[in-house]
């Protein structure tokens, strides 16, 4: 039985995840590339593997089609945009994943990214460094309106975030309102069509589906205010980049935080963007939570091979979410 | 009767505080060298006026010297380490200030640089717009040990946003314990060398005087662990400069943010260090902050010159500070 660990960094800051399965005589790779596989780059690996410990890259039927030992995929992380989920259903492999692990790191990211992009000082600090000296103005996240897009796992650990700040006016949207959140916290539930328009700031906290590949472009980024600012730390494809892009060129926005992309490693038009603060997809990345989504990815990975009953299976819904083309 | 305004920029958001000196027909010229004026500069430009509105400025007793007139200065901001406050009690100057409008928008800069540092997303940002990828890691504000020198009106405000980030080990040292401050916070008193030895986290939220000038030397900030951060939005001089620059050449620290500096425009060797998140003296320039500073500061002024009682004037225990060189 042989694990391939496609993720990376892996045990990096942290060796318990690798010490699991060394203790567990169960044999392993990390990702030789050491970077993001492209589908292709992932066929010329699976073959001889079992377990899959993966990451956010690409495994399709074709992938799956190439792995015929492979038995079970142990995501680390959330998101499972990259895993079709229907061909695994098909072929019989198990997909299991760690959903609640990364979302303290990606709400903390979230809430810097709102402070800085308020106040400029991505900008200031890259001038500063050039020898250039500017005050800009700002604003108070307690005064402006806070619109979230998505009130999950991590959306709700913004709000939590949220309650030190005085009482700033905050719009949500989720698929369906969640009463629990109105018990909780001081938010008004409106349409995401009243987020774009009434919000200072828009951050997004959803899956990639195909309900959400492409909900906000051009039309929605303009109907949001002239100086309002736009955050996505979920997944790329939710915002259309070339949009983004084109629309910070004209003027439009004040700033927007991006730490995730399309294609990564990124490397594209936003980069010459200088109020669009960018970061390398690395929301989930602070050493406490990205410890334990590899320790649960590798701890479900264990359990299988040893014939235990896993305990991150992904629930029904979200194959149905993939059935539906939601 | 005439109004020197010496701090830019001023009424440029809000033209508020200008309109209240026209509707006053009062005259005023807003400094025409638009950036901060050195003391030789405010000589050059002070012999007329009889009030100053003024920024953070050097106003000396050679400056006051040659303002004949002048009867009132009125600071835009809380800082009084630039006025010399027993020359202008000698020459019967009234010095009033605004203590209380910057701290909300300090204390929202402080949280955001704690994020930024913790995350290393200054560091990304600057890669990410140089076409570089490298997913940093980084740690989380709810689980990192935080130290607040200056429990004032912007160190409470810290703790308040801190609230809403779990439950982090506090850490604060101010002259005094104050009750208060333990009844509403969970925080620890300690010394300030605790502070350096045991802080994730230091952050400064002081006035410059006699007693807090190079406070923080290569002495104090090799007692701070190697990956601690240092946060300065208060007052340059606080922390040395020079000691600091060569204290991250070496390595130590994993970060800092500096926000104000001991020569404003700041153009230094400081700027060579990606690692340090470096702003143009922006801690209060949120336009609501802003605004309510320019307004007071001009009320004030506008009290002082139809005969009114003012409402802003430094308090004598601020005098003593001086008087005593503390």
């Amino acid at each position: 039985m042989k694990v391939l660990i496609t993720t990376v960094p892996f045990g990096d800051k942290n060796s318990a995840p690798l010490d699991l399965l060394d203790s567990n005589d169960i044999e392993y790779l990390i990702n030789p590339l050491n970077k993001k596989l492209t589908e292709d780059e992932l066929i010329g690996l699976v073959s001889d593997f079992d377990v899959i410990i993966a990451g956010t890259e690409k495994i399709s039927d074709r992938v799956m089609e190439k792995a015929s030992n492979l038995r079970i995929i142990s995501r680390v992380g959330i998101g499972l945009d990259s895993v079709d989920l229907l061909a695994a259903e098909k072929r019989n492999i198990k997909v299991s994943y760690t959903p609640d692990a990364p979302a303290p790191a990606v709400a903390e990211l979230t809430i810097g990214m709102m402070l800085t992009l308020l106040r400029s000082v991505h900008v200031s600090n890259s001038q500063m460094h050039s020898g250039e000296w500017h005050r800009f103005f700002g604003r108070r996240l307690s005064k402006v309106v806070i619109g979230i897009i998505g009130i999950g796992r991590i959306g709700q650990r913004v709000l939590e975030h949220l309650q030190g700040f005085g009482n700033p006016r905050i719009l949500v949207n989720d698929i369906s309102i969640k009463d629990d959140i109105s018990d909780r916290f001081n938010v008004e539930w409106v349409s995401k069509e009243e987020i774009y328009k009434q919000s200072d700031i828009v951050s997004l906290h959803l899956p990639l589906t195909g309900k959400t590949k492409n909900m906000i472009t051009k039309d929605q980024l303009l109907l949001m205010k002239s100086d309002a600012i736009i955050i996505n730390t979920s997944r790329g494809g939710i915002i259309n980049e070339n949009d983004l892009f084109e629309i910070m060129q004209s003027g439009h926005l004040s700033g927007a935080a991006i730490d995730v992309f399309d294609n990564e490693p990124y490397n594209g038009a936003l980069n010459g963007v200088e109020r669009c603060l960018l970061t390398a997809h690395m929301g989930s990345m602070s050493v406490d939570c990205r410890t334990q989504m590899e320790m649960e990815a590798t701890e479900e990975a264990v359990r299988f091979l040893t014939g235990k009953i896993l305990e991150g299976g992904v629930p029904d819904e979200e194959y149905e979410v993939q059935r539906k083309g939601l």
